[in-house]
């Protein structure tokens, strides 16, 4: 039995509620148990300068906490004038994982700003930031295909995330921060609708693990990310008619 | 007639959510029309340097929006190394508002942090920050009070904020962010439950302005100001009733 | 009596020295008692981007103290990487009053730098700062109307500023900065030859304070910002003639 | 056939120079084909902060390339005050590799730095910086075991690491820049002596993988750590008997 | 003859105002032709971390232009968050050159901070710099002397500097700004009463110099020093009394 | 006898390597006793802003010292956000040596990035970079000259360097760090191969010096310098044949 009642391959409720805030072109409150995220993708007519002219678009994803959205208040990176390497990592996972989904030539010479701002942390915040910001960024992506339609549909796939780990003796699924700072492996894996991986970073930090308990981690993820694509499914209903659509798809 | 129809010296409608997240010793969100913050009060059982050993304690802010609160994206502080004018200036007002009614003395020495996180900005956020940073300020001080009662309670009276101004030639009270950006005079106003002010700050940018209209306007703001206290009040219930029962009070 | 020995309405001895260093076109040094601020005006024939191509101007100030302009030494920002909250304030300040009494669509696409840097503290700094810089931009503003005359002559009106506070019981002017130091309520008023006002920021940071005290500061203030105006005058002379001449005055 | 000649499974020719420098307590030069890296480990006796009284030490490390040690000069970091994600990212890895082999406990309150300088990158920089820093630690720990015998060495296992990826339709190991940039999965894995993995990290940036390419990934860099632990072996000679022998290994 | 008509070996008119601020503990405006440098020494009585319990005393120097004390305005360092090259190299040399006259253990375990401000540079900033911070520095050692006598009275010799350079065809003393522009040999020279260097900073970037013309420009500056020590003299008066007379003279 | 059993005027073994790394324009490993510089010279076809349009080249020199270059780890300059006043120092003397012998005009407009990285430090390491910056500066030049010859060659003379300073009583060459630390006088000379200074730059930091030591020590650098100057000339062979056949030689 985990800490808070769960079996091993049973995931937190989670809820995805769009629109969250008005500006935005696509904004999503993701909470999964205790974690919740604020997730906007918000649409700039230009790429960065490494991009320019070739007719590419970009997406690119930012990822803070508030100061008190864990136990002991976190001072803010501007403070220190640095930005820690953990936001760092994390941001640079969102991206990529969404990127990788992305068909940037159809996207079309504009940047796509991910914002994941971290409310509340009760661990996974960075898989939760992944399944969230996938909603946003169709609902932006939608308001640019409903104003003019896309020649190819950008989007290829469904992308969610989630946490697997060890925990004492038992493979656990989505662990909470108690569980997350017990765990002698951690692993977060990001994955697609058709059961491919896009990510899949594991650690022992404490210790060394073997290929097999590798193999029963990624089972568990398996079967999270399927949970997360079907949530995702449902909160963007038909709007999420077009994913897949493009020619492009490979 | 008012852009969103309200009457000169009519407030947005307002909302106050106590124990919004759950890690802070205080938290807050204040919804004022669209303008949505996050207050949080953070106890640390230190002080500054520069009030070490004296035996005082301190009361500290912070204020940040997220990138996508307003209607551009606006870049994180650190992606330039450098907070924004704007935002030093919002952030000493609601630390200054707040000591002003605190006795640090009483507090002893200990820092309340207190963060305000703008969610969605409409106008009125620094208002809405003071206004909702002092309930989140009385329920961390009362986290202690409950556990160890202070001698004296260090809390001497509520403090409010509104902001009013000349939009057009109508003195108007707590404008949106529509009637902020053509406003010819801008004033923001902090003030207690005794109808006493702690902070009165007008601006003319555009073009200067007489006496007898800044009368007009600190006439609306005591009236603003007023009912936001109310709107404390019937928040806070009986966890209000300490306020002003120190025998410190001026 | 106040600790050195004036009356409670009267301002320090103040004196304008114009033409103070060599280079910049305007440059001024203010001293207000023992508060010496040196004050330029540079011309730059560019615009800040947000501006660009609007055919209109910018006013921009920086402040800074040199560091031993006071008692103890404050290290330089640089060393700390950081530009301190109160001079950010300040600077914010500086610009914009002078910009509240500038058309301009008059001044053209340029940008007037106004560099305070304090070179002796003794309160009122800012204050000093504002006046001075005043008559620096007009030195600056004459040198582009003398090579080829404004269509528009760009300055409406007069700009002055002076601080009034409650030290003990006693409602003061242009407080030195010991009294600065002990003051209950310290308020910084900037305003028009006209008699109207551009700013007014009261701050009760020890305590808050009624409405009819705000009125007798102001009552104060006016009286100052009427005595600093004449002195502007008197250091023009006849450079002061063209302001508020132009058509677009209001 | 691979560009370089190689098959699917061979890994470049790899050197490692141990005391290649002459003041740090290990100091290799590790050569992965034309991937050059300075490894060093200096010893220091003291921990950071959060661990002060624990009675535990500390590894960490940091990363860098020359500017000219890729074929376009890269600015170095403190041009741009910001040190870039994918250094943090890597320097975090080599950190979190290198102590979940090591007993902190038993090094006692004493840091260890490893600082790896790529002098030439030609692809793979943070595995072979992995495999060289874990020689250059085992001098360091061997100079104090020498000097004062450790009573539980505190070294558990061989660390070393490799890339894989897929190129076009191939599964490849050690990729070399070439390679890499026209991968469309790439993976890092960090293992033991005892073919336990310590991070696996995959992203498949341009597009998703399966599992079963996953599984072959694996396979190929089992044996390309096996190889890389040899090759430490037969630098280490002697050196490396102690490791393991702890009592502490788990 | 030169642009400004002087000879040669002919220094500018030069004059040093002691007392200029009222805060510091010495405060110098030195004024080289139209090159004004405001130059304090501050005392502070600790020492950086490096000399901590060593009984010694340190002397460190910061050196700073106004933004407009050139023709064009220079941008404040903090905007650049950065302190450039040229601006470290003449503080680094304003510390080294006074430390060198200084008995650092007879100084006793403080630091004294010299602070140089440029309010108008036209060339030689760097060595009217170190000639006022001297006497500045004499007004501060001094008003410890006065307060508790040294055992041994710290400063062994007066310290001035001046510029050589070649222009044209000719050795000149002294170098305004258009003539420093135009050099295409610059030297500044750091020296004592006693006829000996203490820096000898001689460039070429225009093109290399002969050893013989390296001598008649150090003929020149021998001359230039033994002048700007003079005006110390005039300036000091009795207050020079002391320097030299420690036993520690070497 | 010196430390490490020199004569005075005797330099240490120095070795210059070129091509030591693959991707740079110029490479070079340079090392003078224990003192090992990595340098290179990268061509970038653009100028610096100050330039653009004026038809003229630049040569700029970046310096850094690996962390564990010297006895104690030394923090990255990017972990303080701050480049350090002595990196600074050397770095622009790098520049400006390497400059003073370039015909600008004759480069045409493009830049040469001078990199320096101190392997190990042991004493010169600016003075080694000067002289191993040099040849790796060459073999950019020759790229391109090989290319496409200039019309005029563009670099008119050799440049090398070395250092002098008095330990004890001694007059001695080419110090290493033992007896830098101990130096009284410390100087850093640049020259040419036709016995040309381009840079003298002596420090007394301990205490002045006489122009008696003055010449002494110039005698011996410039006997250095020849040596250097020889072993370029081996190690450039024919590469070195151009240099000074430019018609704008001085």
């Amino acid at each position: 039995m985990r800490i808070d009642g769960r079996k091993n391959e049973q995931v937190r409720s989670t809820k995805i509620t769009r629109n969250y805030t008005k500006y935005a072109e696509g904004s999503v409150l993701i909470e999964v148990g205790d974690t919740k995220v604020i997730c906007t993708a918000s649409i700039e007519n230009k790429v960065p300068p490494f991009l320019k002219g070739l007719g590419e678009g970009w997406i690119t994803a930012e990822y803070n906490m508030l100061p008190r959205a864990t136990g002991n208040r976190k001072p803010r990176d501007i403070s220190r004038l640095k930005l820690d390497g953990r936001t760092m990592e994390i941001q640079r996972l969102i991206g990529r994982s969404l990127r990788s989904v992305i068909d940037l030539k159809a996207l079309g010479e504009r940047t796509i700003w991910i914002d994941c701002d971290v409310i509340q942390a009760d661990g996974g915040t960075r898989t939760a930031s992944v399944t969230g910001a996938f909603v946003a960024l169709i609902d932006a992506v939608n308001k640019l295909h409903k104003k003019k339609p896309f020649k190819v549909y950008p989007v290829r796939n469904f992308v969610s995330a989630t946490s697997v780990g060890i925990v004492g003796d038992q493979k656990v699924i989505d662990l909470c921060y108690e569980e997350d700072s017990k765990a002698k492996v951690d692993m977060n894996v990001v994955g697609t609708d058709e059961g491919e991986f896009i990510e899949v970073q594991g650690t022992g930090e404490e210790c060394p693990f073997k290929r097999s308990e590798l193999n029963e981690l990624l089972d568990l993820a398996e079967k999270g990310i399927k949970q997360m694509v079907q949530l995702q499914k449902d909160s963007l209903k038909m709007d999420a008619l077009w994913i897949g659509t493009g020619e492009s798809k490979k």
